[in-house]
């Protein structure tokens, strides 16, 4: 039997963005490896097929796990929540490919796309995503703090939305909080700013403030943040509904 | 009949890419509206189902029709290819919603997102969004192109991975020529470019050059090009595979 690898991207949670490709890889895979909370969103599979759940989150790790397996010659799916190729999986796995090209370089390995979170959030509201776009991940485990705020500013001065990924986590309680200040100095305070919490799971909560109101305790772990431009705004709508958020399509020279 | 509007992304064309929500809102719309490329990539639907088909180019157009047929009751389904919510069909339906709000913004006006070309070439080739990244149209149709660079410039050298959307046409032959020419200053020669054109359809083909050798001509419509960072590295394969192109999750500060 001949192995390979599959990334596969679950997308936010709802099942209607599950990709067929994705369904057919988790359906024919002989090993699923991943955190826990992915796997539990997956139903049961066929007979026989072994499910290697990660308790910690030490991505790598599950990375040399899930390649010694299709070296072994198993059919293995590594699971993501969104795309693996968007703050998740897929970097990871390549990361370990690249250190042992001599033992991995060669096997069969894909990747399978999913829904992401920033698009998940843009369409429950709108089209805040609506032109030029950054996704930035606000964790400083891989890179400088100062690395993160640069990257903040270059964009939102640049004119880009931003879709501000990993916004807080206990170990990372302050951070935020900097970020919102430092995009007040840039950006309007009417600027609007969405929070949007486990989109398509039984617990989305979405929340549109605007960036002078923006604060960290709106978010938690599960949250994916889209903060708009200067051209951002709302449309009201009627009978109580959430305004929609919107990003022009047109975009004039900046001053 | 109580109308409805939903804005549907297919994803880049392959059939494992549309997910069960976009299918299932194609199944049940009365009436599907779109470019006629996007709507020939739709199987036939219910008897009784009307297709509107656009020749024209105007987004805007689209969306006023939609508007309508949904206020007078119809189910309508907006079609788009890739993400509606990433530089399609989302915003250029909020932009007639707003316009003519009293009439438009009471109506039931849902999205549906999708796989969109970046995350589909991306998977095609590894990991090369792997970190932060923007994404950015080179159209200078809405915006103007001392904006364009401005953009690109920023993301540049503040070390994000590009996603260069509509990145040449007939009638913007020079653009992209230019852009290499301006990220060359900013970026060694050496960083990965990704020209990934009609991903997931038959005529798919996926190329990849370092950055001094990338030219304008290498990109048509239908091309998304990936731009990496000065971290982002090839790893070769064995027997002619093409290489891994991958951005680590780590980044060192910038100097």
């Amino acid at each position: 039997m001949s192995g390979w690898l599959s990334v596969v991207g679950l997308g936010p949670g709802a099942p209607g963005w599950l990709t067929p490709e994705a369904a057919e890889v988790l359906a024919v895979a002989t090993d699923l490896v991943g955190y826990a909370t992915y796997l539990d969103r997956i139903p049961p599979g066929p007979p026989g097929q072994t499910r290697h759940v990660s308790e910690n989150r030490v991505e790598l790790d599950r990375a040399y796990q899930a390649l010694e397996l299709a070296r072994a010659g198993r059919r293995v799916a590594v699971v993501s929540s969104g795309d693996p190729g968007v703050f998740a999986m897929a970097a990871a796995v390549m990361e370990a490919v690249e250190a042992d090209a001599a033992l991995y370089a060669g096997l069969d390995i894909r990747i399978s796309p999913g829904i992401t979170a920033m698009q998940a959030a843009a369409s429950r509201v709108g089209a805040p995503l609506g032109h030029d776009f950054c996704a930035l991940s606000l964790s400083d485990n891989l890179k400088p703090w100062d690395l993160v705020l640069k990257r903040l500013e270059a964009a939102a001065a640049a004119g880009f939305v931003l879709a501000l990924y990993n916004p807080v986590s206990t170990a990372r309680p302050w951070q935020l909080g900097e970020a919102f200040d430092r995009l007040r100095r840039l950006l309007p305070g009417e600027v609007p700013v969405v929070f949007a919490r486990a989109v398509g799971r039984t617990d989305e909560r979405i929340g549109i403030v605007m960036l002078r109101d923006a604060k960290s305790d709106l978010a938690d772990m599960q949250t994916v943040i889209l903060v708009g431009t200067a051209e951002t705004r709302l449309i009201p709508r009627p009978s109580g509904a959430a305004p929609f958020v919107y990003t022009p399509r047109k975009a004039a020279a900046l001053k």
